[in-house]
């Protein structure tokens, strides 16, 4: 077992460790849950432990069809071992159906479905408050060589791809997400985590809203609908087998 | 002399009327200026008739150097014949030096040159207050094609080299600016105008702004920096006279 040793970094959702390989982190996945740029703060009960299972299983998923992420195994309720990256301050984002920022940036009635797909880039900044950018500010600012933004970019669509076709025989709807990528011994990998606190998902017969947005909104039922989508998704991988 | 038909629309800084050819619009330019998305309201001696002398003066030299622009004629002290074209909904920003929006939205230090230049898409649409967009949702609005989008780029990158070497020799810095443009039979042109509303220029020695920042800042000599810049730029055409 990995031993657990200095707090790195304690972010709104997660802590991150180091342990006895430099190589090697260990995540941890809180209940704490904040929205809205932090002015909204609340817990989810079982957040941290659903997010740490959800993140294992999408993340073994994709590994498996040729993305390569930080994570290596789940190594308690809530806690991951992941390979050691710096983060690429560019969080990107992926979507398939107007919602939230998207859907009243762009005056387009949220659930209308885009007539292509699109990906944005944020600058991964709470004092800026994660400002849109696009591929010229992140060499303007050198965020991220072009090779790694081409790299980012490729992976999300994929991944868009993957997780969208994964999703449909649990009668989900992969709506939008955010991904962040980092660097590990130069290689770009997916990082971070993949969850209801970075996905919209919605049920595909109701339209109902199985994700962050129940909390967000204060439409109830925020725990029921984390467990709802770890449920689907653990009966998804029991199917497929191909997931362990 | 083209024929001032009816009124087709009414913007903040002109007005466009039809003639009597289809192909053609008459463009007026007026002395109101607004800021802040039409918070700031104010009106600016003669800036109708500098920008319209200017525009015309940019947009020759533009053209004489191959991009194609809507400019046919300057008809009257405060109006220019054009070829109408159907504006593309999509600003396009060029920056060399951070200012205004940008240095406030990526923590910069206005006057900071930009490591790389940096090129954004925005959205005309008065109602959304004109958000940045990138070329996602550029294909996803279906605003406009992707080869005009190309060329928008193409275009636009250009008309950054050109006129920053052209203001070089009459002491004036090209930090920003903003174009537009518009289909026309088809074809891409650069449409609009070019002045001191719609570009940054600052002096290259005293670092002195010559532009509309001296009306959103309230820093006075407004009407004195858009005679300036004319001043120089005609004396730029004098000597060049390689422009009409
Ligand atoms: N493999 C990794 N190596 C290093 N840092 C990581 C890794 N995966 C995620 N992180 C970072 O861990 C931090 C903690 O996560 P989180 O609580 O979500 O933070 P934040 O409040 O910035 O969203 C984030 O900054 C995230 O980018
Ligand atoms: N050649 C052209 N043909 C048709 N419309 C044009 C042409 N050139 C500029 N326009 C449009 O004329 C309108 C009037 O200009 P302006 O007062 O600056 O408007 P706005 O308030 O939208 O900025 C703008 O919508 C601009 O896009
Ligand atoms: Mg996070
Ligand atoms: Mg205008």
């Amino acid at each position: 077992m990995p031993v657990k040793g200095e707090l790195l970094y304690e972010g709104k959702a997660k802590r991150v460790y180091r342990t006895d390989d430099p190589d090697h982190y260990l995540v941890e996945f809180k209940d704490e849950a904040t929205a809205f740029d932090g002015l909204k703060k609340g817990t989810i009960a079982r957040k941290g432990e659903i997010n740490t299972r959800l993140s294992a299983l999408f993340f073994q998923m994709l590994a498996g069809r040729g993305i390569p992420t930080h994570f290596i195994e789940q190594t308690g309720p809530r806690e991951m071992l992941v390979r050691a990256v710096d983060i690429i301050p560019v969080e990107v984002v992926a979507r398939n159906i107007a919602a939230g920022s998207l859907a009243k940036r762009l005056g387009l009635a949220e659930g209308e479905p885009l007539k292509r797909p699109v990906l944005e880039f944020y600058y991964k900044s709470d004092e800026l408050h994660d400002p849109m950018i696009n591929n010229y500010h992140i060499a303007a600012l050198e965020l991220a060589a072009g090779d790694q933004v081409e790299a980012m970019e490729g992976y999300a669509w994929k991944v868009n791809e993957l997780l969208t076709e994964f999703l449909k025989p649990a009668n989900l709807v992969l709506v939008d997400f955010k991904l962040e990528f980092g660097l590990h011994h130069g290689q770009v990998l997916l990082a971070d985590e993949i969850s209801p606190d970075t996905c919209r998902f919605w049920d595909s017969t109701s339209g109902e809203k199985l994700d962050k947005d129940r909390f967000r909104r204060d439409l109830g039922g925020v725990e029921d609908a984390y467990e709802e989508v770890l449920r689907r998704v653990e009966r998804l991988c029991l199917n497929l087998e191909s997931v362990g």
